[in-house]
């Protein structure tokens, strides 16, 4: 299990409102199965991260910023949570460049929670069948998604979860099909 | 200008994570055009207010649970923004079921900034002109809304704005609008 992902890269696209746990919990399971994490914002230095959205938990480092990013260095995308991250990830043009650019891809996408809104936003759900945090349901299935109450969706390209209460069922889903994605061409 | 809204009575909607401005300052020139106001809320006692969706900006008092509320003791409806705030009362059954019948009534129904998210989520803005905050738009266009950049949009029993910017713009438009409501039968 832990070379699964080893060779890998992974990109975790997330801005201020970042729902911590749904970053760091993914991140240390994809880094326990030997891959390379890089958080990806829309801003350097450090995003402000919140428990339960309304609660402050502290700041988590930015390695790189988003327009600076190609998704020829990754190898799968992995969208946390958090009400207000994908809220401003939505507006910003360059965050949903690249995440467009990674749909288009066709190489692995996970989102969880609120993760979901972006791929709203890039038109990338119709046909797909998702699941989300329960606010975000509406939205999806008006954008064209079958969406299921279960705590792990897989189609295709996407893998998609609820909410915290499923990163145990999240964390090995997303190594099993981040490890089917070819290696990224250049680094 | 100050009698416009003698004996008028508007539910102001709103929970945790609502943005402070946009609750207080239309709160603030209903009542000075003569309103009574409520803060109908999913819980008693009072709510996080943000500001800039990041920072705490303290508590607003909650003057009812929206669960005990009736559309019938109301003239109008405000829906103030805060990602957080429209977040969670889409999932609030209460909420929704206040807000749905509000629609139904046909009163005057004025949204800011995230605010329309709970029209949506009521299936309620098809076919209706409206703005919001730019996050919001894909969603309001998704559920069958026209999408416009304008600072105060009304059609029919809707006013939308899109930020606390077009405040003074949308607080003299609601005013226009709640004063037309004819009073609530009950109260």
């Amino acid at each position: 299990m832990a070379e699964d992902l080893q060779g890998k890269n992974i990109a975790i696209v997330a801005t201020d409102g970042v729902e911590r746990i749904e970053l760091e919990e993914p991140r240390g399971a994809l880094r326990g199965a030997g891959a390379q994490t890089q958080v990806l914002s829309t801003h350097p230095g450090e995003i402000q991260a919140r428990q339960f959205d309304m609660e402050s938990a502290s700041t988590i480092a930015v390695d790189r910023v988003v327009a600076d990013a190609s998704v020829d260095d990754y190898d799968a995308l992995l969208l946390p949570g958090g009400t207000v991250n994908p809220d401003k990830l939505r507006m910003d043009s360059d965050a949903m460049g690249f995440i467009k650019a990674f749909v288009a891809s066709g190489k692995p996408i996970a989102a969880i929670c609120h993760g979901p809104w972006t791929l709203v936003e890039a038109d990338a759900v119709r046909g797909r069948r998702m699941t989300s945090w329960p606010s975000v349901r509406t939205d999806l299935r008006n954008a064209g998604a079958e969406v299921v109450d279960e705590e792990v969706v897989i189609d295709g390209q996407f893998t998609t979860s609820r909410s915290p209460a499923d990163l145990p069922a999240f964390c090995p889903a997303i190594i099993e099909q981040f490890a089917k994605a070819p290696q990224a061409a250049v680094r």
